[in-house]
């Protein structure tokens, strides 16, 4: 059975909650660190938010398939970005998985060309 | 730039905290969940601990960079897993990307085949 085709991991479903493993007992140096994860291919995602606080995205690849039962995403968003208080006062998100030719999406939402307007009107949008 | 060679996305180098979005408002087939997860390609981990609480290991695919200041990964596990409870004593797990060629690895510590002590007999294993 091929990884890629698999159902998530079946040991995920299950309680929910958040653990930290504490001090770091090990330095591992932030370059060498950025080096590593630079290897590693992974989907990228635009995810957004519509409703009372207005809408807003933003590029992220930090996101994870936690369980199905409930279906249930994770996504890593910086408390200081922008959308993150958008996200949390409209209580819902959207991950929207880019193919490689929406590659100017990923880039919008990332502010890297243009802004944020300028991200929704690049393309077709649907609240769901 | 490509996506794949590029640093983890500097949004993320800020506070970390959790936020659930709370109630799902919009239901979520768990079928169609699993066969849209299904259709993305990621890369498989074995998660490794080793410690005063004893060595475990699991295979998961549900990891993310989260920020390189400092150097911090996230790792979602099933806290009714058997190495769960041991990551947590021991406070410190290492993540190991696993290369196609190992993919027997993952087929050990997901339990496909043998049993755990097998898994870790299976190849070297250095303790960091």
């Amino acid at each position: 059975m091929s990884w890629i085709e698999q159902r998530p991991d079946d040991a995920m479903d299950g309680g929910i909650g958040a653990v930290s493993v504490g001090e770091l007992i090990r330095h591992v140096p932030a370059a060498g660190f950025r080096e590593a994860m630079a290897r590693l291919g992974a989907a990228v995602h635009v995810i957004t938010t519509a409703g009372p606080a207005g809408s807003a995205g933003l590029t992220a690849t930090a996101v994870c398939s936690v369980t199905d039962a409930p279906p249930t995403l994770l996504v890593c968003v910086n408390r200081r970005a922008q959308s993150a208080s958008v996200i949390v006062e409209n209580g819902v998100f959207c991950v929207n998985t880019l193919p490689h030719a929406q590659a100017s999406v990923a880039d919008f939402f990332a502010k890297r060309t243009g802004g944020k307007s300028e991200a929704f009107e690049s393309s077709d949008w649907t609240t769901l």
